[in-house]
């Protein structure tokens, strides 16, 4: 039987760069976990994909799915949907595969309560005024939106608690770096294998 | 001020490799933690030099130290002495550097006990089988020492639970990066960082 995979979640405050940070992980060839592509009601940006980047749902369509009990967590975030299909996370992790998911913090407080063993990460930016910034050169929203978002954004840092790690996002080769290094180690916590080396001197 | 270094604990059976992997981390250019050099009485194997690998001292020096204090954890393994000079981690912790130990797992122990929020890594081997290889390769030892190196790197594995982290040994660069990526990993924990980043909450 396979050890169960890993479920990683990168979550963080709109705008420090969850969706850059997350294609970059996905790009690099040693990248050995799988990713679980959100659902969402919001319009495509530039370059989105549906069914890469994101399932692009129209509200009835997202709100049946709530409804049949298909989603893992789900929020509504600034008027628009997001969510998690549960069943390719289950199965993935039965493979023994990790999963990796990029979500909003409140989804990610949902998760936290399905899998508590799951592993947390929070992606921050290097400040405040740098989080605005990237808001705001973003270009796609207006400038209520922008300070609606800076108040939510703070509301969120406050939620850091929640978490299991925190990565800076001061550049993207950075975080990426780290998110796999916490992978890599979380891998290796005595807790998780010891159970699998003990075998070693029964056997041998 | 400074955050305070994390001290890092590399232990494991003898003959696992703990010398040969550390020798490896800290050839790497990126390294960035401070390697404590280990004190002992056993003599030097070839290539060994003193201050560089180890501190040879006589039995004499090494129970002086003792008496008076000075080492952070000591231990007599297979007839000879092993320890730590406490003056050097104290004064690398406090200057916000990371200290590396590499020592018997008995000392791991004792520095447990002294340090509990350090970070102690577990040096596995691939198989027992590999481990008596890999002692008898060394070939400075006589059959009756092989046995009983093996009845004792038996025991020490079941003293696993007091680590937070096992690394298996399978190829040396491997167990190097699963290391590193644990100490990069453990300066991401919330734990340890979310004050930090708190602060930035209050100043902007």
């Amino acid at each position: 039987m396979n050890e169960r995979g890993l479920l990683i979640v990168l979550s963080g405050p709109s705008g420090v760069g969850k969706g850059t940070v997350r294609k970059e992980i996905f790009e690099q060839p040693d990248t050995k976990f799988q990713y679980s592509i959100s659902m969402t009601t919001r319009k495509p940006r530039e370059g989105e994909v549906d069914g890469i980047d994101y399932f692009f749902k129209s509200r009835e369509e997202f709100e049946r799915l709530i409804a049949e009990g298909k989603l893992l967590e789900w929020a509504e975030f600034v008027g628009n949907y997001y969510g998690t299909p549960i069943e390719y996370v289950e199965k993935t992790l039965q493979e023994g595969k990790d999963v990796f998911l990029e979500i909003e913090v409140q989804g990610a407080l949902q998760v936290r309560k399905a899998f508590p063993e799951g592993l947390f990460i929070f992606l921050m930016p290097p400040s405040l005024g740098e989080l605005k910034n990237r808001i705001v050169t973003r270009g796609t929203e207006s400038e209520d939106i922008i300070n609606d978002r800076m108040r939510v954004a703070k509301e969120e840092i406050e939620m850091m608690d929640a978490y299991d790690y925190v990565v800076e996002n001061d550049r993207i080769e950075n975080a990426c770096n780290r998110i796999k290094a916490i992978v890599t180690a979380e891998h290796c916590r005595r807790d998780r294998v010891a159970i699998r080396y003990k075998k070693m001197l029964e056997v041998e």
